[in-house]
């Protein structure tokens, strides 16, 4: 099998979802810094990986993918006996891909707004936006309340397993984690546990090994 | 096994989605019609078939589903012998994914806000942003430049078959065709055919006569 390039960057979300995935399943990669501020993924090369210019891009020999969820599908299936099993089989792959769903509607557009208010304009020198950053923070307040009774019947967001439903949460929690909105995840007991299990995951920690390093 | 019922609303593009799925896998199923205008969808009972408020969803049995996608991933998957093979094998399942992930972050996005300033803002009364709508053509038309790119050498966008991809994108596109967005569509060759094609599809059909006959 050839080897396994991930092209991104380690401050970038959708990025940090490929390399979760690949250190939960234990297996070798090489890291292909793409430049964000330089635009590197605007312009070719990088564009010939994904015609889209956003991070990440997986290439592995002839294959060549990119949106961060499909990559991780393909390597939780592709690698279903290596490492931790991310994914389901028969009718509660199904209720996996609800939560997979639910994580890419409900759960991202509101908690990367909250992400680009309160951590990157900050970051760029822009100012934040009160009223957006008002607005969202009562839309995850309800959809939190959402994951709160979810979680009170299930250990994890799936099943009484960690996958990768979970998983696509990581890289947004984790940046928020370092905001006021900490304090709505604080709110709610199994939201709460929740989030402290799957922060403290070992292939997560590498993850944040990678930023620190950066 | 227990009969398949789709909650939902003939004109809401999400259920649309999930009835072309049924017909292509000439399945049966019953619809149980949710009020939209009536707000039946933020009540009890409605709720509990998905907290999140929001139609389509799917009960079949003691499996209850909802998000449109994760409702066509089950139904393709679990029903893979019948009617229209909707999935592929192997590392093409990759590249499936891959564009259903456009379809849910690039292009669903940008046309649902295009919906809804030139239909649904007119049908309620409301005054249709043409700022908005002159944004999103533009992201709109940049999509699409990508599309004709892919379809210039794949017929289908997963591969050279009709797949979930492509069925994801007809609701959208049925109803964007009725607006002044059918010139983009129409400007690109590939697109244009590709267009014609998939929703000449006589599952399709069927979806759109349940509309006539509502």
């Amino acid at each position: 099998m050839a080897a396994i390039k991930v092209y991104g960057s380690v401050i970038s979300t959708a990025t940090q979802r490929v390399f979760a995935t690949l250190y939960e399943k234990e297996l070798e990669f090489e890291v292909v810094a793409v430049n964000l501020g330089a635009g590197e993924h605007k312009k070719q090369p990088f564009l010939a990986l994904n015609p889209f210019g956003q991070v990440p891009a997986l290439e592995q020999g002839d294959l060549k993918l990119f949106e961060s969820r499909a990559i991780t599908q393909y390597i939780a299936h592709e690698y279903a006996d290596k490492g931790t099993n991310l994914i389901c089989a028969g009718k509660q792959m199904a209720i996996l891909s609800v939560w997979m769903e639910v994580e890419a509607h409900q759960f991202d557009p509101v908690t990367s707004k909250l992400n680009w208010e309160l951590i990157f304009k900050p970051m760029f020198g822009m100012t934040t936006d009160t009223a957006v950053v008002e607005e969202n923070e009562a839309k995850l307040a309800k959809i939190l309340d959402v994951y709160e009774a979810r979680l009170s019947v299930s250990k994890y967001l799936a099943c009484g397993c960690f996958t990768l439903a979970d998983l696509h949460h990581l890289p947004n929690i984790a940046t928020l984690s370092r905001t006021q909105c900490k304090k709505l995840f604080d709110a709610r007991p199994h939201v709460s546990a929740w989030v402290a299990d799957i922060t403290a995951r070992p292939a997560w920690a590498k993850v944040v090994a990678m930023q620190t390093n950066h």
